[in-house]
């Protein structure tokens, strides 16, 4: 995929200017700055304490958690998914 | 869930300290923690100028994007999984 075409998106998130570069078309790149910005706010909201750095870490974190939670769970579902198909 | 146990887990993520509060066990939560951690050190790696809000907010984005793209496939296989077991 190296020779992929880049897409360059400027978003804000946080009050902070960011040129995201990634093979995503721009419309989904916006989306998922506009996802973190929201996270951020919702973490911020509920400990009005954290500074910029420690909100996106938590919101890093929490999205990571997510993330790994997801992959389980696909794995488990694509192990089904198999057994269905070895089953026919 | 509200009557869950929580867990607390002290963990370093790129020279600072947080205690994080979830519902998973300890092992999983310093886990994610340290991905994260090696994730900011990998786009550091990468781009030796940004500094650690950028950083963090990087690695919430790149993490958002995996876990969105993650979500998808999740549905797409979830979806093909019905249809298999409406053929039965």
């Amino acid at each position: 995929m190296t020779q992929a075409k880049k897409t360059r998106a400027n978003v804000d998130i946080y009050g902070k200017h960011y040129t995201l570069v990634g093979e995503e078309d721009l419309h989904h790149m916006r989306m998922v700055a506009s996802v973190v910005d929201d996270k951020m706010r919702e973490i911020y909201q509920a400990n009005k304490s954290l500074d910029t750095t420690r909100l996106a870490v938590l919101t890093a974190v929490n999205t990571m958690n997510d993330y790994l939670k997801l992959k389980e769970a696909y794995d488990a579902l694509e192990q089904k998914l198999h057994k269905k198909e070895d089953q026919d």
